[in-house]
């Protein structure tokens, strides 16, 4: 197991001098749990003083298992209540298992696909976060081995799903296909008519304001309907994180939910609630002028 | 001027065992501008690498220049916008000058008094936060220098205001008086029959759940309606600010405007909108119903 460099002192500091210069997070360790570099990227588990377990990718957090479901949640739930009647669900990434999660919750859905190109990824969320990695023998989940723009590639000339999650780290590294247009319009190949793709936006507003702007403009090239919405994750930079959602159809309403949670949906649901999902695309005015000038 | 302790190899970090243990906020420092101890806190302003001067009480960041219009605004528009025509403010705290900045800029509003009890925060407003301290000669504003408690005993006698706005620091130290229920009682005192009062809650659902819980139903021992809302700002602790906002009359509704700013107003305003006003008050589920149950 490697020594982990970012951990200095007893506590783990994510400082990123490209994403959020002059900016950084710190958690106390309380032990390093795991740390070596797969074929694909840096991976660093350690047992937090106040977080529980937390996962970190290139040196960047990605989960810690006390705030987790408020993204898990909304990258979920914002497409599955956005779509009349998902059934048919397709997960990028998202190795950890948090996601497919919580889509197994949603009572319409019947088979959810997750693609993630690093095995590493799923066996230390098995081992390290059990409560994300529960889902992986559930009966409607399969799991493919794969690079998800290849899964794509292949995938556009055969499936088509309801509701397309991209649940991947930043677009630096080993994700960066994953923020430009050709997998935009590898998503749009890959939806049903009435299709809802959603990725996690890697930036907030107050990090990289022009990025996002950016990639709704691109977003847009491809979809007839891109919006931008947002989650708070106190272990994210800044405390939120972004969210790009785009439907195929312009006429779906993305920032209102069209169909409730069941009360059984709701009472597993932590984070999100219908007046949630609508308050999730409010954004302070001046980032909603320069997201959609 | 003192030597900083609270700054490490060029960055300040903000690390509070009491408050959020186990977690820390860091800014890069390209310079301190000031360190000194007044006889009621320790004061620190810096230079940052990306968030301009900031502004730190007793080792907490009060404001940076970047994002400091998110607390502001949210906290002067929220009454103000939920009241149906406030014409006499009283503004608590808040000797950076950052609110009655806000308040003036409100057509309606007549008169505003700032009660700061530490002139040293206002003079290094003045000369390092020239953005924030812009207003102090306003026609409309008046400053009392005393303790923002033994002011609202007086006052009490006298004088009774639309709209109270307590922008106080965190309840550790001489803020503590402001977190109580008598002091909740000296404000229900000082405002007219359809007024509104809003404090700075100090803490987030992320951190200290428990704590809002008590808080919101102290406000509500002495108000028939006491509400949580929150800002966004990515330099204070999990990158969120609660506010409890209280009416003195049961049928005001705080959840949303009852006026919409005039669009010479809005203009002004680079976070609040109507739409922001509502959804800063929806909770995720969990911290719902724990604070309302």
């Amino acid at each position: 197991m490697a020594n982990s460099g970012l951990i200095k002192d007893g506590w783990f500091c994510e400082v990123n001098d490209k994403s959020f210069p002059g900016q950084g997070l710190a958690l106390k360790v309380d032990k390093v749990l795991y740390h070596s570099k797969s074929e694909f990227q840096d991976i660093l588990v350690f047992k937090s003083s106040s977080y529980g377990n937390v996962l970190v990718l290139d040196g960047i957090i990605q989960a810690t298992e006390r705030d987790e479901f408020a993204y898990q949640e909304m990258i979920s739930c914002i497409p599955l209540f956005a779509h009349k009647a998902p059934r048919k669900v397709l997960v990028i990434g998202g190795g950890d298992g948090g996601v497919i999660r919580e889509v197994v919750k949603h009572s319409c859905v019947e088979s959810v696909t997750l693609v993630e190109i690093d095995e590493f990824v799923i066996d230390l969320a098995k081992k390290y976060l059990p409560g994300m990695a529960c889902a992986f023998d559930h009966h409607k989940v399969k799991v493919e081995l794969q690079d998800g723009f290849q899964f794509l590639r292949d995938a556009a000339t055969r499936e088509r799903y309801d509701v397309i999650i991209t649940d991947s780290s930043d677009p630096e590294g080993p994700a960066e296909a994953f923020f430009q247009q050709e997998y935009f319009e590898l998503l749009n190949r890959a939806l049903n008519d009435d299709g809802i793709v959603i990725a996690q936006a890697s930036e907030n507003v107050w990090l990289n304001l022009g990025y996002i702007q950016n990639l709704v403009k691109t977003a847009r090239s491809v979809f007839p309907k891109a919006r931008y919405c947002y989650t708070t994750v106190p272990t994210y930079t800044s405390g939120q994180l972004g969210l790009i959602v785009c439907a195929k159809n312009e006429s779906v309403t993305l920032e209102h939910p069209v169909r409730s949670p069941t009360p059984e949906e709701q009472s597993q649901l932590k984070y999100y609630n219908p007046k949630m999902h609508t308050a999730s695309f409010v954004l302070p005015t001046w980032a909603h002028h320069q997201i959609y000038r």
